[in-house]
């Protein structure tokens, strides 16, 4: 079995990569199991040479549409044609979208475009697992939205990022009617706690008023204490993932989006579980500085997911940020000089 | 004032500048009312010539995408500088876009965009009506629908057609949002009697089996008579453009799609009508033989709306089949011959 992962080397793109290839055998599909023999890992960067020395992965670099050039034998290097799934993470994220109208229009709508018409080219219907967001989902005052999002409350993007994943989504949807692939299309939730350095996501201050104090630095955050948000671990988020390559189509159910199950919280709750799990001194570094901008944006989004369906597919929710909290230290240790840091 | 339409020539656009000519001035969008001092009809033929005469008509003919593509001054043909509005109504119709995917996507989706992205470049935020369509509801036994369509019913396409015109309204959502237009998505329903030749929508019957029998002429029904159909006159259809054009921001509402009014009637009561209107032996000329294929396409559309929206907008449904009918044939005779026909 051979799996293609777009943004493979991003933060989700690597931990789907180490879930799949510590299975012993993957059901696409609701399938009889087979080992994954071979997982290709799309991206504009290399990802972590751990994960480059199993022997199944092959790394491919560059900008998308490039790889998605077939050449004089009518291969392309991104889908090769024995490719049974593709994951398709690779994106522009939300704040990049608004800043620039046109990359994101690129980066996303037809990005997603040219992947589906490569893999309708492969002639073997491969799964086409899309990651979506919960971004569809939006409102203003003028455009009221329930508090509550049910699995077919109409999205009303209120960001251009939106706007480019529910039109992506749209498209798998009509190219999996066609048959060109087995269209899965997921709406992630906001993830956190993520790893690493900010990115221009407009979410991602709700990573790093966590993680910037952990590690002994102060974090702004840029919305009000009561700004209400649905998130996800990095473990839920993945488990939705795999889920979607292997429920069989039966259980997967119609072609709209899946909304994967959120944590509904608020980022004042967000930083008194800190203080709880990490202590005060570690709370105390969120400085609440407002931004307008991002507190528009990241205020439109949904505050909680009513996610039927995915329940359904036995997927549920993190039960608190506490355990968030605890799973993302577990998972990154603290240096002691950070802890200690006032 | 200057206005643009796209599909100047066809039955709609030919239409819609019939009905913007009579007037003596328009009020875009709330503001004071204006005359229409040019009108600009864009099509691949030209439009009649009753239409031409009129010196505030000007036509360009030829494709779209050639039409809007700048000239070395930064002009382009399709929308010139000074265009206050533009109502797009080209697009490649359902059954053309069942049959050649990548035609629709380009017809519809990449069209709209090269227009939208035209009208943002002219920089003075002109209002643009999209002709949007109830065929961006659909239903099949795996995914339901309700019955009766509300105005935040999540459109769930089972066309290709339908999902290129829904991504499309995403688009000029966000183009709005953004402030490169001032974007307004209507959907029209079904349109009944369209005058003139057959087309290649999978709802051109639904004309042809009043038109033809009317003319003398068989013709076929290829879905059951029990199918439930949602149907607007022509007449009524021109009012929700022009109400489009001329409803204030605040009387418009959200960036959402508004859905005009529909008769919901079935095909077999509609050929009542005809009989009722027209006589028996009119009836009698359709021809009741099954296409699965469009049966399927049209079976999947929305039998009713429930249009509140459009209500509050002064916006009505027509009160009856009979007097569609009477409507076409009041607006085309029919010849004496035709008539006499058995």
């Amino acid at each position: 079995m051979h799996i293609v992962i777009t943004g493979g080397a991003g933060f989700l793109g690597v931990r789907l990569a180490r879930a799949l290839l510590q299975r012993d055998a993957l059901s696409l599909a609701g399938a009889a199991p087979r080992p994954l023999t071979r997982l290709t890992l799309v991206d504009r960067v290399a990802p972590p040479a751990a994960l480059t020395q199993d022997p199944r992965v092959r790394v491919v670099t560059g900008e998308l549409d490039a790889l998605l050039t077939p050449d004089a034998s009518g291969q392309t290097r991104a889908v090769p044609t024995d490719s049974d799934a593709v994951v398709h993470l690779a994106a522009a994220v939300s704040g990049e979208c608004e800043a620039d109208f046109d990359l994101g229009l690129r980066s996303n709508l037809d990005a997603t475009r040219a992947l589906l018409q490569t893999c309708r080219a492969l002639g073997t219907r491969p799964l086409f697992v899309f990651s979506s967001s919960l971004a569809v989902f939006g409102h203003t005052p003028e455009q009221p939205m329930p508090a509550i999002i049910e699995d077919d409350t109409l999205p009303t993007p209120q960001n251009s990022y939106g706007t480019q994943k529910y039109m992506s989504e749209l498209l798998v949807a009509d190219c999996t009617r066609k048959g060109f692939v087995r269209g899965r299309n997921v709406r992630l939730m906001t993830v956190s706690v993520r790893p690493g350095r900010p990115n221009a996501a407009a979410s991602s201050f709700l990573s790093g008023i966590v993680r910037e104090p952990l590690a002994g630095q102060r974090a702004v955050c840029p919305v009000a204490p009561d700004t209400r948000v649905a998130l996800s671990s990095p473990a839920r988020t993945i488990e939705g993932l795999v889920r979607a390559l292997e429920a069989s189509d039966e259980d997967w159910g119609p072609r709209t989006a899946l909304n994967l199950p959120a944590l509904s919280t608020t980022a004042g709750d967000m930083v008194a579980a800190l203080a709880r799990v990490a202590g005060p001194e570690v709370a105390a570094r969120v400085d609440w500085v407002a931004d307008a901008g991002i507190a528009r944006i990241v205020g439109a989004w949904p505050a909680g997911m009513n996610a039927r369906r995915a329940a359904r597919l036995g997927l549920r929710a993190d039960a608190s940020f506490d355990d968030i909290i605890r799973d993302h230290l577990r998972e990154n240790p603290v240096p002691p000089a950070a802890a200690a840091r006032p």
